[in-house]
């Protein structure tokens, strides 16, 4: 339902005043103001039960999670994060010092990624821990990078390693709650004028792809074998038979960055921006009508559609 | 536990980048951006079984309510609203046409008072309906009319009427749920430069008069006999064999404007401003530690601490 309900409002967006600069459909919307400032603005549910589990998870892990969820999209869109707002409904059975604990943790880690917590709400309920964040951010040009942007013959990357998010391995907590959102990696793509179209690798490789390609109007054709595989996805894959590209394709929250560029703009990156590895895992191509917008050539050779590949909340 | 926790949230603001204009406290926060604009920002949660019951009211309430209740704090700056973000949890038994209702129904109440819907987030899950808000706005000068502002000395005045916004009357639906924010009304305060300090009255009377008085260092003195009376705070008092001022003073989301204002400024305003009575309450005098921040004179002449008259969600 949610596919479908997003393609419903972006479909349906109106504009009456003209303010609207990227409406809804990119990792963040985007108005101008009176002033003639532009102004990026998104925000991110974090449910406990969906988007994590608090009989394992701390409040710490929570407020990290939330908050780096959402200046995820910042990066995704090669902006700078300015501000934050937070909601949080809080169990009924929590006492003052847990909300506090998460209120302050919510906090460090906005002001940690230089983006100050400066106002929210606050109730208790009867349900389970509920939280939104809220994140302002502006564009320094050529930002905006737009999930529109891709063309035909530019290669496909991805930053970091994929798949295992959910991995808990010697000693490490599992990767999805200790992310660092790459604002550093995409302020580097962005002063070097890199990547023509971006996105988060939220809900899985495929998923995300597949919405990439068709917000630009094209497809993208992805190669197994050259995936970053993390070391997690290997792991779950042993435990569970199955191969590790398939977890680096279908785990999803791996809060990476996936980018089209020009062969002659990838030649400036080298295999690392910022201390983060970049691969080259594919290229794009023009779309086709009744073809899928991603696709990805196994290690046997066969092409399979990759644009229900993921995992959505 | 929120007042605590909320005390402790703005004790413990720092702001490190001194980006932040509006620390929390307010109604809204404040950013000033690196182009030199200054945003205010502000998020409300609307949860089913706290603010609002669904077994009895419609989804386009929800929607009507959960856009409503971020505008006034929009109206209580005298800001002008230029965008909104809204997120949505929605119960799992709900069908994609339910969702496309509310989504249709958040848009619309947006678009209506001129504050496009340009971006949010969706998810499903095994919890109530829980629906946030957020607002981007733009102060004009002399916007925004902070809580801090009041001085000794001055009236103390209200919009519309109070009380009682949760009874359903002669086919009319709670005012709760049909309330207009008062974002003209607050227009034109800003233009004649009337009002020194204001609040939207979410809470209730009493509890958001203490708020007023403790950010301006004031008390504020308040009257029942002048309290403009909601007929629906009449109807209440006479079921529930109560004072009908009792119910105005406590009952809460009233979302009327409570402000201050020298005799000078009140004497252009007139009685009633862009169609919305304003009437006078009370007067403003100076703070004295160990006495109630807001107290009200009964009609007996007693006079009773009205800092927790109201109700908490």
């Amino acid at each position: 339902m949610e596919a479908a309900l997003l393609a419903h409002i972006a479909a349906t967006f109106r504009d009456r005043a003209g303010n609207v600069t990227l409406p809804p459909g990119d990792d963040m919307g985007a108005i101008r103001l009176a002033s003639g400032a532009e102004v990026l603005a998104g925000v991110d549910q974090l449910a406990d039960g969906t988007h994590i589990d608090l009989a394992e998870a701390t409040t710490a892990e929570a407020a990290h999670k939330a908050i780096a969820r959402s200046l995820s999209d910042v990066a995704a869109m090669a902006a700078e994060p300015r501000g934050a707002l937070a909601t949080a409904a809080l169990p009924r059975d929590w006492n003052e010092e847990k909300g506090r604990a998460l209120s302050d943790a919510l906090a460090e880690r906005a002001a940690h990624w230089g983006c100050p917590l400066f106002g929210g709400d606050l109730l208790r309920w009867d349900g389970r821990l509920h939280v939104t964040v809220t994140v302002l951010a502006e564009a320094e040009p050529p930002a905006p990078i737009r999930r529109s942007g891709a063309r035909p013959g530019e290669g496909v990357y991805v930053t970091g390693a994929l798949g295992g998010s959910g991995e808990a391995s010697e000693g490490k907590r599992p990767r999805h709650l200790t992310f660092e959102p790459r604002l550093a990696a995409a302020r580097y793509l962005r002063r070097v004028g890199a990547a023509t179209a971006m996105i988060d690798l939220s809900d899985g490789l495929g998923i995300d792809a597949a919405r990439l390609a068709a917000a630009s109007g094209v497809a993208l054709e992805l190669d197994a074998a050259r995936l970053p595989v993390a070391a997690e996805a290997h792991r779950a894959a042993e435990r569970d038979g199955t191969e590790a590209w398939r977890h680096a394709v279908a785990d999803g929250e791996d809060h990476e960055l996936l980018f089209t560029a020009s062969d002659e703009a990838a030649a400036r990156l080298g295999a690392a921006v910022e201390g983060v590895a970049v691969t080259r895992i594919g290229h794009a191509v023009r779309g086709r009508p009744g073809r899928p917008a991603a696709t990805l050539r196994a290690p046997d050779g066969e092409t399979i559609d990759a644009t229900r590949l993921g995992w959505l909340h």
